[in-house]
Parts: C-alpha cells; sequence; structure tokens
C-alpha cells in the first residue's frame, strides 16, 4: 500500500501538468488559476487509495482523480460567486479576481472537463463509473442549493441538516472512494462499502469540524474560533441549541441571533456559554461517534486483508482525531 | 422519413413528460421552468432526424435528444445571467423569477442531467457519443467567452467573428446531427460528414440572422430590425464595414458607435445608410452563400439514398430561405 502523502504527492504533479488551451484567456486561465491555489489535495489522493487498495494500477487511475480536483475546484469556484466570497485559501477569488460571468463560464468549462478527465477509464467501467460520478455531481448540487436555502429558512430539523451536508460534502468523498474502488477492480458490493464507508466518515468530519470552530483550539484547527457562531451559520449546535433552548435561555441565544450590533467575542462568549449550559457539545459528539461507528462497521465488512482494512481504520482515525 | 414537425412533436411531449424531483424546490422549480418556456425544439428534433436518416429506432434517439435540450437550456440559463437579460422568450428570466445564484445552481444541476440523458445511449456507441458531447459543450463555452470578449475588443477581424460563431452555435448542430446519426447506426465517416453540414449550414444560419437583423421584414422576422446596430452588436455586416469605411463614412460610423444619447431609428437608419454605400450586405450573403456551398458539399458526399439527402437538403432550404 502506498502512503497517502505518497499519493497526494502523484496528484499534486498531475495537477502542474494539466494543460489548458491559451485562448480564450478568460475561459481557461481561470481554471488554471484555481488548481494551482492548492489545497491539500485530498479527494483525488483518496481515489488512488482506494484503487490501490483493491490491488488496481494508481497510475491508471490518476485521470479519474484529477476529474474530481477539477469538478471540485468547478463547485469552489461557483460557490465563491453565490457566497459572494472575496477569498479562497488566502487568494483573491476568480470573481473577484475577473468577474462573475468569467467565474460562471469557466466553472462550466471545468465541469465538462471534469467528465472528459472522468471518461479515461476501461470502456468496460464507464458506465458504472460515470453514473456514479453523476449521481455525485447532483448530490453536490443540492447539498449547495439546501444549505443556501437553510439561510433564508427559520427552523431547520437535525434530520434535514444531516441530510444537507451529506449531500454537500459527504456523498463527494463516497462516491470517489467507490470510484477509486470499481477502477481498482474491486466487487460491486465491496465497492458499496466503500462508499458507505466515505459517506458516514465525510459526514462524522463535518460534524468535528462543526465542533472544533466552536472547541477547536485555534492554533491546531487553522481557522478562527467561533466563525460559525458570528455568522449565526447553522451548524449542528446551533440548531440543538434552538431546539433544546427555553425561557429565557432560548430569550438570549435569540438576542444574539437577531442582533445587528455586537462585540464578537462577547457574542462567542455568550452563545458558547449557551451551548455549554444546554449540552449541545455532547450531542454532537455523540452524533459524530455514531457515523463513524458507521463508517468502521462498513469498513470491517469489507473483503479486504486485514492489514488493508487497518490502513483503512488509521486514515480514518487521523481525520477525525484532530487536536481540540 | 418522419417530418420534422413530427419529430418537434414528440420532443414536446418528452419534455412535459421529463419529471424532476420536487425537493429542493430552488434547484428543480426553474429547470421545469425554463424547459417549459418552449421554442421551437429544432435541435432535438434534428437529432432525432439525423437518427432516422439513417434507420435507426427514433424512440432509442428521444432521451439524447432531450439531453441536448436540456444542455441548450442549461447554456441559456447562465447566458441570461451573463447578458443580464430580463426575459427570455416573452418570460421572466431565472435569475429575474429567483436570482443569480439560484440561475447558476439549477443550471449546473442541469448540465449533470443532459450528461445523465446523453448515457442513455448502448454501450457501444456510449463513449463515442459522450466525446463528440464534451467537445460540443466545450466549444459552446469557448464561442460564449469569445463573444464576451467581443464586447471589450477594439478590433475584431471576421476570421474571429466566424470562428466565435462556429463555437458558439454551429458547433452544437453539427454535434447533435452526429449524434443521432451514431445513435441511427451511420458509419463513422458519414457522422462526420453530417458534422461538417451541421456546422457549415449553422455558420451560414447566423450570417442569414445578421443579415435579416437589418434587411428583415419585421414581421416575418419576428425581431425588431436593427436591434443589433443599437446595441453595437459585433456582426458580420457591422466588422465588415470596420473594415472598408475610410475618411468621412469612418467618422460618421464610430461616431454612432460611440454617441450615448440618439435616437433609435435614426441610428438604424444612418448606419444601414452606410452599410449601402460599402455593399456589405452583398459580402455577408457571398459568406452565408459560401458556408451554404460547403454544407451542401458535405450533404453531396454522405452515403444516403437520394431521396434522404433531398431531405436534408429541402432542410437546409427552408432553414435558410426566410423571407427578407
Amino acid at each position: 500500500m502506498k502512503q497517502l502523502s505518497e499519493l497526494q504527492e502523484l496528484i499534486t504533479d498531475a495537477v502542474d501538468n494539466l494543460k489548458f488551451p491559451a485562448q480564450p484567456a478568460d475561459l481557461y486561465e481561470p481554471i488554471s488559476y484555481i488548481l494551482a491555489l492548492g489545497g491539500k489535495r485530498l479527494r483525488p489522493a483518496l481515489l488512488l487509495m482506494a484503487c490501490d487498495l483493491f490491488g488496481g494500477d494508481v497510475e491508471s487511475a490518476i485521470e479519474p482523480a484529477m476529474a474530481i480536483e477539477v469538478f471540485h475546484n468547478f463547485t469552489l469556484m461557483h460557490d465563491d460567486i453565490m457566497d459572494k466570497a472575496p477569498l479562497r485559501r488566502g487568494k483573491v477569488t476568480v470573481h473577484e479576481k475577473w468577474n462573475s460571468n468569467v467565474a460562471i463560464l469557466s466553472g462550466d468549462a471545468m465541469m465538462v472537463e471534469a467528465n472528459r478527465l472522468m471518461m479515461k477509464v476501461d470502456n468496460a467501467i464507464l458506465r458504472p463509473v460515470l453514473d456514479i460520478f453523476n449521481d455525485t455531481a447532483t448530490g453536490v448540487c443540492e447539498g449547495q442549493q439546501i444549505d443556501m436555502t437553510f439561510e433564508q429558512q427559520a427552523n431547520v430539523s437535525i434530520d434535514e441538516y444531516l441530510n444537507m451536508i451529506k449531500l454537500k460534502t459527504a456523498v463527494l468523498l463516497g462516491g470517489t472512494l467507490k470510484i477509486g474502488a470499481i477502477i481498482g477492480g474491486a466487487a460491486t458490493a465491496d465497492a458499496q462499502l466503500l462508499y458507505d464507508f466515505g459517506v458516514n466518515l465525510g459526514i462524522a468530519f463535518q460534524l468535528q469540524d462543526d465542533i472544533l470552530d466552536v472547541y477547536g483550539d485555534p492554533y491546531k484547527f487553522g481557522k478562527q474560533v467561533g466563525g460559525d457562531i458570528l455568522s449565526n451559520k447553522k451548524t449542528y449546535l446551533l440548531i440543538k441549541a434552538i431546539e433544546l433552548a427555553t425561557g429565557s435561555q432560548a430569550d438570549e441565544l435569540n438576542h444574539w441571533l437577531t442582533v445587528q450590533e455586537f462585540d464578537a467575542t462577547e457574542k462567542v462568549k455568550a452563545v458558547t456559554s449557551i451551548y455549554n449550559q444546554l449540552d449541545v457539545r455532547q450531542y454532537a459528539d455523540e452524533a459524530m461517534q455514531t457515523f463513524a461507528e458507521k463508517a468502521f462497521t462498513a469498513l470491517d465488512t469489507i473483503n479486504l486483508p486485514e492489514d488493508r482494512r487497518q490502513y483503512l481504520r488509521q486514515f480514518a482515525d487521523n481525520l477525525l482525531v484532530r487536536e481540540y
């Protein structure tokens, strides 16, 4: 088994070598620009890992892995327009550096390029691979739309929230692993189990992210603690707190959710205090554990040598036990 | 051979029966909305026609034909955002009825849906069909970007213009016919000839559109005469006029291209008069004839019974000889 870091390097090299036509410059330069912003290249590396797990030729999976990276960056380019985000990975976003029209159209061209890269598989698996890819892409679009709707929606239930994060982030993780497994020669049932592993791990990972936003060590987490609280983002913690709060706690929470002018430190402190009183962190931890266990259950059933299952377990442990 | 009107009806029924999930509503309602705006459904009907020409089963081509219709409407949805268009076929555009974010994301979901519909072909032709579809989609994106760039570009050459209209509109016509031919069982060479027929016919058709905008009968053309002149749209006529005008003619043309406040009728009359003095209509007519002849040359070489070639000739004649 190759190490994940080794696979990430393979991807980094492949991204560096991905060439687009010179013209029209405003269509292709933004694609090269966003792909060069970097990132961990975790998703494409996972596709290679899944292929490697089943004894497949990692080299033959590089273009489909690039398809996942190009697709993911296409969604980021369009999401950044929708979110009016000025920065992506510390650099100016495409719609700010060029304009929204360029970002819309370059994103569209990236989606086509992703399809083209995903087709670089043997004819025998072309249809199943593209079926998974299309289902994944639809899921991501649905998740993004549901997330945008949440901003205007007064009451979001925990189930709705879990469905949203499943579609918006976890399905891509699952689909990526499943495609890699199929390229690697996995049986359909095993590829599906790896999908289940990925989806549940993805949900657990997102729940951990919600927890870390409030309770994480800012130096290790690498984000501003309380960012979600300041933007009233409907995370697992906030949704649970709204569900549980009554009387003066509900009033206070509602005050912080509606007040227009506030001191940032004070708001984070006050909302965190309500979270603590309501024990929402514990609920979130339990939910995260539930999905992690589902992931491990799927993993235990995959028909793979024990050392490879152990490798996957290790990977999941590393992903979930970030310091906080 | 089925009549084109009959094929258009088949498509209209299929569009009516195309169902999307109810949720998320803001993702799927705009798709149903734009598809219900109607239009001639010419492109998907042409896919069926191409299939029928080679003796294929038209029913088996309906989903790929729908893919073309969904893809085309996806590009319209995104183009309307970029052009800030308030209306599409007399109805409010998606980004106006909902908002730009909805139009971006629904368009993305349509692109995925188009891919899914295009995959409803036999395994034996899945790869060639998708290859053509991806090349077509890339062409359309490139054409749209070049067209947007033209708005900021001082000098556009006739060759650049012809390349733009080829990519923006003609390649889709060619790709649609080629896919239909392949589904109908055409040999590769014949499918390619039908592609050449479609691309050249598409360019001729667009040139005719440029001429009709100035010289068309407004009652038969169905558009405001001189709309391109009023918006300084870089059409074949304008580009040729800029190329040919010298001295006071050039000054007068430049005046009308830069003046901010003007009487619409006066501007159309003055620019048309310059066009007449420079004979640009004749140049445009000749260019149109050149591409029409290229289309007919390709057609004459296709290995099909003479009555079917005649059918195609008739179709092209109907498309090109609109009253003006």
